[in-house]
């Protein structure tokens, strides 16, 4: 066992559906891939580190706005500043949940509120208080700093697929300026490869004599949102190709998870499902569309992580394999 | 000289630019840059490979313009497939000289003959119509097949600056998944590695019962026009960093070689002069502005290269050293 590229794993039929698709495509018999098309696409939030009560850049937003709202009496009787002040997470859940089932007005005066908290703000200094909460904040009920979140397991499946030729991408609705300090740090995916949602960006020519520098600022506006059917439109964007595998947990991730593969590559598609109330959340809320198609059988590579029976461990605190 | 990474640049006082600050960047002393910082772009149209007298995927466009007109007699009297169909050079090269004077109306019309003659297309089948051009096509007047109508020196240049820990890319005002396969056939530099100007995508669902499938198809829309100040913001967009090294030659790569470096990255910002009527060609228009700029000297690390003083050879045609 001490070679074990994934100890944090129980030995279960999702476990071997991995291993063998793996071991396959970077084999010379059947099943063999071509190194270039080794592409792997990973969610962020729910599948590779926690994404609740909240998702964790909610709470950094929260944390601006609670601020914001402080420094400026104006802002608190309006969303979603009140909402941050008075810690109402109803209202904050709800404008996700309701995202989800095609009512976004409520996600649109979140965003309105992301829009004002960090418009005119230029690309680095942002990076930097996106890496000074890190260093800092915890997750309020798992009682662990976030830098703690990652689900140990999905860690070790980055590595292991790596360490057989494939390039792993993180796919994301998250903010992908706030997702690249987080995933250097927590998975060692670096930040070229982090696709996400963006805001809409400009190049600030510099105004010194020199003729060098400039600056990338944020404007405030959303360039996209990547999530859904734009998941794919982004990954092609990025990547040029089709995924061979992927891997999410929420109805958004369907259509990443059916453009893997092809008409001459297989695909591997994994749903991390939270049914572990016990070590994390048990959860279907904004998944039922995507459980309810892994539940229809391994045929085209669909297969469902369940965090309960297939994670030995989820964060990393079980002591290991002697 | 066989082991020279450069073969075919002169012995010059570019090249000791270049290599002195190549190898400092990778050298354990002064002007060492951590490898993650390294990064390279280049301008691709050209900078990479010839752009006269028309751009390469220009001719690509107006063949199939004169297709369109073939099939569809109402197009003949219509701009752009008028000029395509009668070979008019001028209202075609006017189109895009006087989009660098601002005058977007001609430039806006072309785009518009694109978006009807590709839109609805899947990405896999332009892939594969691009090859296909790549693949048979030929330069008007060097004579020589588009397939080999790369930079010579600028290959070796990537190879070198790779060869030293560097991470290369294109990011160019052409149409990225043109670029795609003609950087992989032409310059070895991946396709997730091309930055580029986008049509829109749209992910349309499989409809088959599978469950697995999907396509992405371009939409009759331009996404972005990856040119000007629109550069260091894809740069940024895609790669997460400014980059250390900018190679272009025109007006529209001011931008991004300004952001080049930083405030704690020294930079090096090369452009090609079109100074070679024997061997390729000698022009200046479009690119007034950038040669202007490095005309005031090397200060901030600005380097022109003279196509005809700076390159033993262009095409790869000279004999090498023995």
């Amino acid at each position: 066992m001490q070679d074990d590229p994934l100890p944090s794993w129980q030995d279960t039929a999702t476990r071997a559906a991995i291993v063998a698709f793996v071991e396959a495509a970077a084999g010379d018999g059947a099943g063999h891939v071509a190194p270039q098309e080794r592409v792997a696409v990973f969610d962020n939030d729910g599948t590779l580190w926690c994404e609740k009560p909240i998702p964790i850049q909610l709470d950094f937003v929260l944390r601006r706005f609670a601020a914001m709202a402080q420094d400026n009496p104006a802002l608190r009787g309006r969303q979603p500043w009140k909402a941050a002040r008075e810690h109402d997470g109803a209202w904050l859940s709800g404008a996700l949940v309701k995202h989800y089932d095609g009512d976004d007005a409520d996600l649109r005066l979140l965003l309105g509120g992301v829009l004002e908290a960090f418009g005119e703000m230029t690309v680095d200094a942002y990076a930097e208080e996106v890496a000074a909460f890190l260093a800092t904040a915890s997750h309020p009920s798992l009682k662990r700093p976030y830098r703690a979140c990652a689900f140990r397991p999905m860690v070790e499946l980055l590595r292991y697929l790596e360490g057989h030729g494939f390039a792993t991408y993180i796919a994301s609705g998250g903010d992908r300026d706030f997702m690249r300090p987080a995933a250097e740090a927590l998975y060692a995916i670096p930040r070229e490869r982090v696709i996400g949602s963006s805001f809409a960006l400009r190049y600030d020519a510099p105004t010194g004599s020199g003729g060098a520098g400039g600056a990338v600022v944020y404007k405030r506006g959303l360039d996209f949102l990547d999530d859904g059917p734009e998941k794919p439109v982004r990954i092609w964007s990025r990547v040029g190709r089709r995924p061979l595998v992927a891997v999410g947990n929420s109805n958004g991730d369907v259509p990443m998870l059916e453009f893997a593969g092809g008409a001459e590559l297989p695909a591997l598609r994994l749903v991390l499902r939270h049914d572990d109330a016990e070590r994390e959340f048990a959860y279907d809320d904004g998944a039922e569309q995507v459980l309810a198609r892994v539940a229809r059988g391994a045929q085209d590579g669909w297969h469902a992580i369940s965090m309960r029976d297939d994670w030995a461990d989820v964060f990393g605190d079980a002591p290991g394999p002697s």
